[in-house]
């Protein structure tokens, strides 16, 4: 798996990505200004901070979910971040007071390695399988599992 | 894949449940009153509406991942909704005024079953593994994939 772990940081005895549950389809691919050798924006609001947008590109026969989508609606887009360990349960970010566990983070390193941004969109080719977004804090060409119209019915909490 | 679909349904050329890009691992289960035999909320505001709450058990290994949440708190559940058919991309719900594309619908038959709520923590036993929840329109025994910490600057859209 890699990486030394920092003080406090605890593993489980077991690796999740080899409890294969149920499998998950690869929808297409973020395409951003990011990557390993880019100042990558740590979160969305430092992205969208950026100016720089990004885009969705769908794998082939996915394009005609889009149907009924709109230009300036908000989307969920769920990413995989398969580039991290899986097996973390606490972790040490440099930002944090001590020791966190993994389900009160939003850490990429989790135990099914998903990434959510609530998104605009700025543009929609259903035919070509693309979602323009005002912007995103993933590298570029990070696989995408879903995406959704985003709901305030469902998507804020209740106290709002 | 079972059910017979609707005018104006359509499905894609293969089944993305055959497409294993990815392996997801289920990290516990939705405990609720609800079940194939039952009046089922149909969303989540509805399920609020009952007065019923929930619960979410975590499977061994996983309760750490809890230090650092707060009762009150809200989190957005994932949770697998394994019964459905995975090939539909474009539906043709009852509401809805004509066939809608997958990713514009909130429906749980999708690519990859994957339904999120967002929900308030209303207790929380680290050692057990067990998170109170003030709802879920999920079925009893729903398989769940993450959780993670409600943060206004990441999930809400950039103009509200």
């Amino acid at each position: 798996m890699g990486d030394t772990l920092r003080p406090g940081e605890q593993t489980l005895a077991f690796d999740p990505g080899a409890r294969a549950d149920a499998s998950v389809c690869f929808i297409g691919h973020i395409r951003s200004p990011w990557g390993p050798d880019t100042e990558t924006p740590k979160n969305i609001g430092k992205a969208r901070a950026t100016g720089q947008d990004a885009r969705i590109e769908l794998a082939d026969g996915f394009g005609d979910g889009l149907l009924g989508l709109k230009v300036g609606q908000p989307l969920i887009v769920t990413y995989w971040m398969h580039l991290g360990r899986r097996d973390l349960i606490v972790q040490a970010p440099r930002h944090a007071d001590g020791p966190c566990g993994t389900f009160a983070l939003r850490s990429p390193r989790r135990p099914n390695p998903m990434a959510m941004s609530t998104v605009l969109i700025t543009s929609l080719d259903q035919g070509a399988g693309v979602i323009g977004i005002d912007a995103i804090d993933a590298f570029d060409r990070t696989p995408v599992v879903d995406i959704k119209p985003w709901l305030g019915t469902v998507d804020l909490p209740p106290n709002r």
